[in-house]
């Protein structure tokens, strides 16, 4: 853990503009941070980057929806949330400070024990004398805390809602709506981008714990029978993954699958859940992440959420906090569908049509109704529904047996009121609940993984490696020297830059030396200066980041050579 | 009021996908709706347009952030909202039902009685004999209801907080971080988009009134002692401004003004508020509202917001609703930073450096300390204290008569020990605390102001006349009938659209004439068709949604096309 470099980063992003505490004059409130000019830019280039990749990309299977962060109690009653979205919290009875019980038993004990049960969190906090860190008093019973943020819709009290902890319910409750819009097809996956809250007990990570965040995810549905994916071959190179199995024999390292022989040896469990984590590994590294410090980790059956069938957490190595997850993919079955299903009473099956009708042959009771309605006067239809209720193999069997007469309940009903033919059907398909698998991301850790990858010092300078088609301003315009000429000149290229739709930084103070540092430091890819040169023949200087190489262009070519640049077309080196 | 168009519009967007009731499976819940995938990328494209007019064009003057949607009670207490943000509501005594008690009088008994005291609402409520509109019933004493949403953070549950009524105040409490990142520069303009929640008592206008929704605004900071706009010559052509002095005199209609004319007779009370109400003219303009569809209407002084010195709503005509607010630009003078300097006993102030450092001549008292050590001892600090705290020309005074001692307090000090020397100070600048215009849009009333605007009915066909560059599906391509080359040929061109990074759709079903007006129902802009010529001479049909005419373009021009036409570069006639 190199806790000076996360320091400089953290001293970084309040100086210049990335991201900060929230409401600091007020003393600042846990788990919040606000993102500033710098910081809000470099995420909309992560959103763009991670809708590109999981919505553009795959616009014939995806599409992106939006619903409210505001959630009424039903649709999380029925999702499983408030009974089980939470975590163990307990109290010292001394000061009343209040603690994440599993948080502070492993700094205490050093014994891991997330998703343990309340019974064995009391158990082995007796057992190791846990107390309060902060006074030494003793702590009461561990309970569990609910993490959804509380309100109320209207103005009636009973009337209880929550902050979304995740985008999916608005998802699933409106799934049949967004599946009749996509004209009925399966596979489809409906993407979300929003915000999310979760009222953590004490959060104490910064940026990489936040009681409010912006996620990113995909409910992709499938049907379960036909579970196959028909793009895993486009899923090139190795996943590295660390699976259960391995942790509970106490593996720590990963092992490298080819996608189609994690499938078939069960390492995961359906393809389509293989397939969206190829996708997250690639758009990992397209943000700059080397392979070598992000992998797949299997969560253990009692780790998991309650609606899981298994999930994987893709991990990447930061240098304070070590290995951060950066996105959680589930296979959430049909868990959710069938919970809402149940709880609001309505369909949420979709009809799956077989490719050729299926002929069903199937037997059918008919009775002789004007017989039965002179025998039987006004109990006919007592008698009537009596025969229909009848087990259609029990009315045959006593039909066979002797007699003229059959008795069934109270009534002697004659054989002859009653018939039994053989009818065929077409069956042109059955009502399926879609599978689910969920890949799903925080779009505020990311910021934080970005400036921690590109973050070198180069002897007192630093830099900001932010790849290019991520860094927030993207080129840097300079006069050489305080002149008009120049100053006009740069202006021009400054303006026709911004009306090209770049985000452009215009600096004429200082030193050139410290203008590069400064742009240099908040990671603006390409610097172009303007100079005495420039007057004579139209030509300025394009100076990299990285190389610190300089090239000169004509000025009618910058628009072309910027756009280039930052897309990796054109290198100077 | 044409109801018929808007059912119409309600119907379309929920068949198809643009919007429709959150929650629909639970019964729903007033005041939510879901953005379905043509929504969310209207409104993506709408929110992309905002950021170009506010942001990107004035990125050397205006940054983007972001802030979170929980609010502690400390901000919103100093911003006024826990006191102010409130509705009059009354509860019926019989049935206990609740209303917003200006809607219910309003509707009523015809009065016009926004913004009115509760004393005022109660006496006209009982003037006109209100009763409740379900039942019958008698109605209560109406009451203010506070509209912010409450909830609590983390596990103490006196942490109350709220979710965020506007994203200003999130921006006011980060002022000086924002500020200092931006280096120290005024006018300033700190933009944020992000969600934003009101407890509305009883939300009856679909997506006019949402409880949740997206706020896209600007707090412009400027000097107040050099308010001048340094931009506002680029405001070409007239506002239409029907001023509050003219709605007290009863005049309906607004009239048209130069934006110096608007400036220089004091119709608009600030030359940035007049200068972004320009802008947010021609952003309206852009979403393809015609010019007669629009003004802005000056709020009454009862009507506006607590922290307003003058306010304009931007109103727009759509078919079902009539006039309706689509921003509002108020003068919000130093209210909000003063509060929160005030509640937070922070600065809030700026340094104003003054163009040339002014020198200032002051008086200086000095002390002998040696000789009064001598002859107070241990007491001299105290006489020492007394000499400085007395006030200067008092301290002249004494010096100036009789006598070699003085009296002050307790003692009799030599007049030796005291003199009195001019200083000359050089001071640069000063402390001020900007002043703040503030243009505020909501994204989802606009969804539905450009729905409104481009449905067409042609026949019994729709077209949704939606701006080619907010279009949420840019382009379609059709097969012309079912054939394995022209399909082939046809996937070749929508895979090419969409590495492009184009929202494209593939139709292969029905009748080309079918596959044209589903498209033109969603505002499809442009349709491309592969036919038997295209496998002779690679050229394909480019299908205007509007002028319903054709050309033939060589399939290697395609890219180029589509982006020519989308930018209104390329016509069809």
């Amino acid at each position: 853990m190199n806790y000076d470099k996360y320091e400089k980063i953290v001293e970084l992003a309040k100086r210049r503009g990335f991201y900060w505490p929230s409401y600091e004059v007020y003393g600042g409130v846990a788990g919040f941070y606000d993102l500033g000019p710098l910081g809000t830019l470099l995420k909309q280039r992560i959103i763009e980057k991670w809708r590109n990749w999981f919505v553009k990309k795959h616009q014939d299977l995806v599409v992106e929806v939006e619903t409210p962060v505001i959630t009424p109690y039903k649709v999380l009653e029925a999702s499983g949330h408030v009974k089980h979205f939470t975590d163990p919290i307990v109290e010292c009875l001394k000061c009343g400070r209040k603690y994440r019980a599993d948080q502070l038993i492993e700094e205490s004990s050093k014994v891991k024990v997330e998703g343990l049960s309340v019974d064995a969190l009391n158990r082995i906090l007796r057992e190791y004398g846990v107390r309060c860190p902060m006074c030494g008093g003793e702590l009461g019973e561990v309970r569990l805390f609910n993490l959804l943020f509380t309100t109320t819709i209207g103005p009636y009290a009973q009337d209880v809602g929550y902050l979304r902890p995740e985008t999916a319910q608005g998802i699933f409750v409106s799934f049949k709506r967004i599946y009749e819009a996509f004209r009925e097809r399966l596979p489809i996956g409906i993407a979300q981008i929003g915000r999310v809250a979760r009222n953590e007990i004490s959060p104490r990570q910064g940026m990489v714990r936040l009681r409010e965040f912006t996620i990113m995810e995909v409910e992709f549905f499938f049907d379960p029978e036909e579970p196959e994916c028909n793009l895993i071959n486009e899923c090139k190179g190795k996943l590295r993954i660390l699976p259960a199995s391995d942790r509970a024999e106490g593996i720590e390292e990963p092992s490298e699958y080819d996608v189609n022989e994690a499938i078939s040896e069960g390492v995961i469990k359906t393809p389509w859940l293989a397939y969206w984590m190829c996708v997250a590994r690639d758009f990992i590294l397209d943000l700059g992440i080397p392979s070598s410090d992000m992998y797949f980790e299997e969560k253990l059956s009692h780790e998991r959420a309650h609606y899981s069938l298994q999930t994987f957490d893709q991990l990447v190595r930061i240098s304070r906090w070590g290995w951060i997850e950066v996105s959680g993919h589930a296979y959430r079955g049909d868990y959710d569908l069938s919970m809402h299903m149940k709880f609001s009473g309505q369909e949420f099956t979709v009809f799956k049509k077989f490719k050729e009708p299926i002929v069903i042959k199937s037997k059918k009771v008919l009775v002789n109704r004007a017989l039965l309605g002179r025998l039987f006067k006004d109990k006919a239809d007592e008698v009537i529904n009596s025969i229909l209720s009848t087990n259609i193999e029990d009315l045959e069997k006593l039909l066979g047996v002797g007699g003229d007469y059959i008795e069934i309940g109270q009534y002697l009903i004659p054989k002859s009121s009653i018939s039994i033919r053989e009818v065929v059907e077409k069956v042109s398909g059955k009502r399926i609940i879609p599978h689910v698998v969920e890949p799903s991301f925080g779009a505020e850790r990311l910021v934080l993984v970005i400036l921690d990858h590109s973050y070198h010092e180069e002897g007192d300078r630093v830099v900001l490696r932010i790849p290019r088609d991520l860094a927030p301003i993207q080129v840097a315009v300079f006069p050489l020297v305080n002149d008009d000429a120049l100053e006009v000149k740069a202006k021009e290229i400054y303006n026709e830059l911004i009306n090209n739709g770049f985000y452009v930084i215009y600096d004429d103070s200082g030193s050139i030396g410290r203008r590069y540092a400064r742009a240099d430091e908040i990671g603006v890819p390409l610097a172009i200066t303007v100079d005495y040169q420039t007057l004579d023949d139209s030509t300025v200087t394009l100076r990299d980041r990285d190389s610190r190489k300089q090239i000169r262009v004509r000025v009618n070519y910058v628009v072309k050579a910027v756009t280039d640049f930052l897309n990796y077309k054109l290198n100077i080196e």
